[in-house]
């Protein structure tokens, strides 16, 4: 079943980039706000959708959401292709009906959070470790929608001074971390640290077996489509985190209200 | 002990891109003729060098070689960088010290083969598997000599009919595979197909845990750098088969000598 209510029906204005929905509600908790994010990008969810499931903190409300919809039969016929094996397990709990990239190479919708987003909406993912199976499954997506508090809103990537996540293999990873750092320096610089917390304080283990080396920028990088490049003619670089022009709509929630922003300030409906 | 021979001595032209050497030999087979550049490019081997030690059927007669001559006392203070678990092995049983990349970033002298050689010396590798150790250990490497046999040598990249392999994760390779063709639908065309050869039939699996599928191309696929760059763009691929701007020096045994093709046709001793 369809629901009535399109969210991008709130405004008629076509072009607007950023337009306020709902009243301020009060005395929120950055866990409110994610979840109200993620209750209004589950409004662009309808019956007989092939859906990615994003994962982490935001996209974890967002499953939840899907979830309690298809039980309460307010949804139906809805495939879902998670974007980590964590994501999986919490869908499955869920009872929602999985699939994966092979057998649904087009995706309807992605929904998942993102750590940061710049005014092109360019995105930062991976801190959950996720990066590559999240940017297979949303690059393969006629929609994007990516769910945020505004914490997450930067001037440009790299901004919140958190990571800019890179997965590399296992095989030497410090020399491809020391080559990560030399490349940057063309870019304004960077610290770059393989990432911890796997067993007995070793390296975190991405679902592909790989590891992370977080990348802490030092200044605004400029054009980021040749610092993608560069990072990428890495070889024992995987994949980074850096998602750009991937997304369609960002909605934001903070304290004054939720933002929803689209792509190219159309509306994405 | 340094070697008294440099085979790059040979010829006082140092322009010169073909440079005829070795006078013709007889009735040898493709074997012979691998070990015959195998054996030449271990002339530019001197004792206390850091080499990186090719993978596949050529690289192998250059590691027996150095071998040989570390047993004879003919080279002394050699540290090896194995690309691949094999030679790693092969050198370990003929008592070469090994290191890695971490501990010696930069790499005086690599050897090893190549499945094709084009005019500029761009390399296709990998169809024994190692593609990317061996791009990590050669692209760190002062100088790159490739040891081939003249069947390898081809007009262009893709030129043999043979595979150009990329090397991808596992997760949903199949769509990582179509994503490839489509990717090759601008550059001339490919076929994609998974590279078995694993236990009972399964996909070969690299020594980073991943897969291979092979290209087949259809046609010259012209700017080699543009089709780099969008292969390595595909969230799914790890790393592809084409060395581009690597190789220092290849040296080309054939029924009629060996020749020997520097870059820049400068010399590069």
């Amino acid at each position: 079943m369809a629901l009535a209510y399109d969210p991008l029906f709130i405004t008629s204005d076509k072009t607007a980039m950023d337009v306020p929905s709902t009243p301020p509600p009060m005395n929120l908790t950055q866990d409110d706000l994610k979840r109200i994010a993620a209750y209004k990008a589950v409004d662009f969810v309808r019956s007989g959708m092939v859906l990615g499931l994003g994962t982490g903190s935001t996209a974890r409300h967002a499953v939840d959401r899907i979830g309690e919809l298809l039980r309460q039969g307010k949804l139906s016929d809805i495939v879902g292709i998670p974007t980590s094996k964590k994501t999986q397990e919490q869908a499955l709990s869920l009872g929602i009906p999985l699939s994966d990239l092979d057998a649904h190479p087009v995706i309807d919708l992605s929904i998942d959070g993102a750590d940061e987003v710049d005014p092109r909406l360019n995105l930062v993912k991976g801190r959950g470790g996720s990066l590559l199976r999240e940017k297979m499954i949303e690059g393969a997506s006629k929609k994007f929608v990516v769910i945020v508090d505004e914490s997450k809103m930067v001037k440009h990537i790299g901004g919140s001074g958190m990571a800019l996540p890179v997965e590399v293999v296992p095989f030497c990873w410090k020399f491809t971390a020391e080559k990560l750092r030399e490349v940057m320096e063309g870019y304004g610089g960077c610290e770059a640290k393989l990432r911890l917390g796997g067993e007995k304080g070793k390296a975190f283990v991405t679902d592909n077996g790989n590891y992370i080396v977080d990348m802490y920028l030092e200044k605004d990088m400029g054009d980021l489509w040749a610092v993608s490049d560069a990072i990428l003619r890495l070889p024992g670089v995987v994949e980074h985190g850096m998602f750009l022009d991937m997304a369609s709509t960002v909605i934001i929630a903070g304290e004054l209200g939720v933002k929803i922003k689209n792509k190219h300030g159309s509306c994405c409906c």
